[in-house]
């Protein structure tokens, strides 16, 4: 794989990554969407047809990693990293574009229930709540974007992101080994949209799963670009936990993979 | 493959692909139906398997196209429009065939929800609320047929359209990457569907994404020409919409796919 | 395949099928079950892998026809009707253990649910219900074994029994058409399973998409023959609805098929 | 396999089972979850996708029986006893460790849920109460480790693990069918998952499904173990039904395919 071929396709990738992921989130939980509270099947199932569609778009250009714990546990099992730094970029950068995508796609829904007074009356003002630590709790609109906690606990929020990303990135690596080397392909896209589903339903109660540095990361600084009314924080606090969790888990599944399966 | 396999694949396959696509509307939305209320994980699951189950079916006489915004993208990735008219043709009037069959298979339902006197006490008059810009909004019947946006914005409702179409008809075109040249097979039919219910889930909120010109177009004159009492109008102010949107987005994928896939 | 292999295959399959199917409606509807309204969804996606999961044993012993239907479409298609009295005893046969089991694996929710009294006390007397056309309406009970309509209307409810008959059976039908003459195998059953899933979502509301006339026969009759209390009627004079109507669906996709596929 | 990769793969295998089951269950009872209350639905899919992710990535390693149930049923199908204790021994080892993991990644929410006075003020004191046959029910903190009955009935709890165990181990006995001997694979690992989806949502309302003694009994010792504040008891009066039930339902399996398949 070249290396313009690897840019291009981790920013299509995680860009349509984001797009389909974060927009599952702002259907489900943004006000005047049809999906609006259709549940946390419908977030995690959109969640996961996400990867797939992105994986089974770009995995002929870039191999698909969309992820920079992904990129980390290739990198220390294949004991080569010189295409981390273009993978890293083209992560960051599609995870900015799909985020803005899923601005404009819902741009109605955002204005109105940001700005409307009527809408508004009815919300809690779950921004400016504090919940029992005194920390603010990100609400619905950065929810759209980026993870939070539900309880504000650093080692547990970081043991979360780092549990649920050795799953994932094991899940990857492993993948080799029933594919006969065949890399990425239809199937492959297919189970890893249900491992992260599966991931989703079970571990991400606490954190809200972000296992991908890049998914939390670039959507929480779009977040705070944007010019959206009444947004609130963009919790940078705690923006570092699904930054640093997710690639302790990737280099932890590696050195699993290394020590068990290799 | 032949004009009149690709005429009678397009016209069973995309009458499939209505018939159980509006089907599952009319399962959710309808009194007197065991789905009321099923929720939007339903729908857009029920969608999603009326692509699979039509692709799979007819796949092998006419590739499943199924949806003008694929034939414009196939044609202008393979720089051939000889087929696309029968294509058209097909899609259309297998659409309408297919708006017509849910009519038969919910005939009693219709009949209930438009009719009965007791029923008709506990819905609100949806059909003659006006929101905020004083536009009808698609009632649950028209729902059954047609698309509509929950907020009225000309530029936001496109841009919803042109974005959904393109992830899935560049889904469509990057399958070829994946299956080696074999076409359509099961496989293909299964992945597109779950990039279908995908796209529901992430990017159906504002528009109920119509994402298929044919889809749409097709069961709204149906809705208009079938002797359902009390059905309100067609709403064919927005119906421009998700014709042109998808037709856009088919062609916008097709770029896409020449500069950074081909 | 022998008709020894066919016999048995079609009894474990069959019973199977029943078993997860009627298990999935015994969950999902009697008091003192974990499932209790779990939903629609549940419902389809219960006897969808129910499907899936008889095909899948049974498709090398005796193709996995486990539904006269589909039994008569392909022999329309093959023009050999030698195997269809096996097929149709071991379905009839097998359906009836299955709602054996059925009753045996949720012996205690049936017993709450019709005897205790705290129970009895909270539940609507559905089985002594009229309907605006004075039948019997089937309720919870008998709708763990056999189906049941929601409005009661002979054409409209052999007419949506006939259309849901004819997508799976031509569904299956043009299998081979995919599996380059492979038969059944992994991914049929997947596919298989999912079509009905689709079915139960788009048509299965207005009368629980019986599809399937060993589905519906077998278990009514077990509903008729066993000891529970308070049972109410098996409702026989709606029982040839889901009999004839999928023996006609299954005899017009194998002419769709003849006509436009072979 | 070697006796090492066997117990490595169990090990591993029957924790990721154990961390994405518990997992879910956990995410969808307990407080300040962003899942609670998603539903059955998402705890039958969660599991089953807990079971691919696991047999998935162990496949390869130790054939992913994960499951005493699963090793006796290979062991008497094949006639080969030699490698059973190893299996067993890594199954439960597994599953103890994938219990501790779910209490790791759920640590602030059991906090929360048990000692929390605002929230114990709104739960009913589900421990303490006594179904009519005076037995203890398992309350939700258990149910994140183990199973419990609906309707406390040894027999019919017995007979409906037996049966849902039978259909679990026929399923992937009869998986050497359908793949020409090339063992657990890809689509192995999908079919599986959805098989346990189905056993769950269709067979899983009476007794909540362990169909698993390691699944059972791992996570029961851990909950002993484990210094939880409030955490009621084990119930372990009901400990052995599903341990022999499976056990039992595993034997029959085998000797129905014997029988039937071989």
């Amino acid at each position: 794989m070249s290396s313009s071929d690897i840019f291009i396709g981790e920013i299509i990738g995680t860009a349509v990554l984001i797009l389909l992921g974060g927009g599952v989130v702002a259907a489900v939980v943004l006000k005047r969407s049809k999906a609006q509270n259709a549940g946390w099947l419908a977030i995690t199932f959109g969640w996961g047809f996400a990867v797939m569609t992105a994986v089974y778009m770009t995995g002929s250009l870039s191999g698909a990693h969309l992820n920079p714990a992904v990129t980390v546990g290739i990198a220390i099992k294949d004991g080569d990293w010189s295409n981390a730094p273009v993978y890293f970029a083209g992560q960051i950068l599609g995870a900015m574009i799909g985020a803005a995508l899923v601005w404009i796609a819902y741009y109605g829904q955002f204005q109105a229930h940001l700005t409307d007074p009527e809408i508004l009356a009815e919300q809690p003002a779950e921004e400016g709540m504090v919940d029992q630590k005194a920390a603010p709790k990100a609400g619905p609109v950065l929810g759209v974007f980026s993870t939070g906690p539900e309880v504000r606990n650093v080692w547990q929020n970081l043991a979360t992101e780092i549990i649920g990303t050795v799953v994932l990135v094991l899940a990857v690596l492993t993948q080799g080994l029933n594919d006969s080397g065949k890399g990425l392909g239809v199937l492959g896209a297919l189970i890893t949209a249900f491992v992260v589903v599966g991931i989703g339903l079970s571990l991400g109660g606490p954190t809200g799963y972000a296992i991908n540095p890049a998914r939390d990361l670039g959507p929480r600084i779009v977040h705070a670009l944007l010019p959206l009314p009444n947004k609130g924080g963009s919790d940078w606090s705690y923006a570092w936990i699904p930054v640093v969790g997710p690639l302790i888990g990737g280099a932890l599944a590696a050195g699993i993979y290394n020590i068990a399966f290799a």
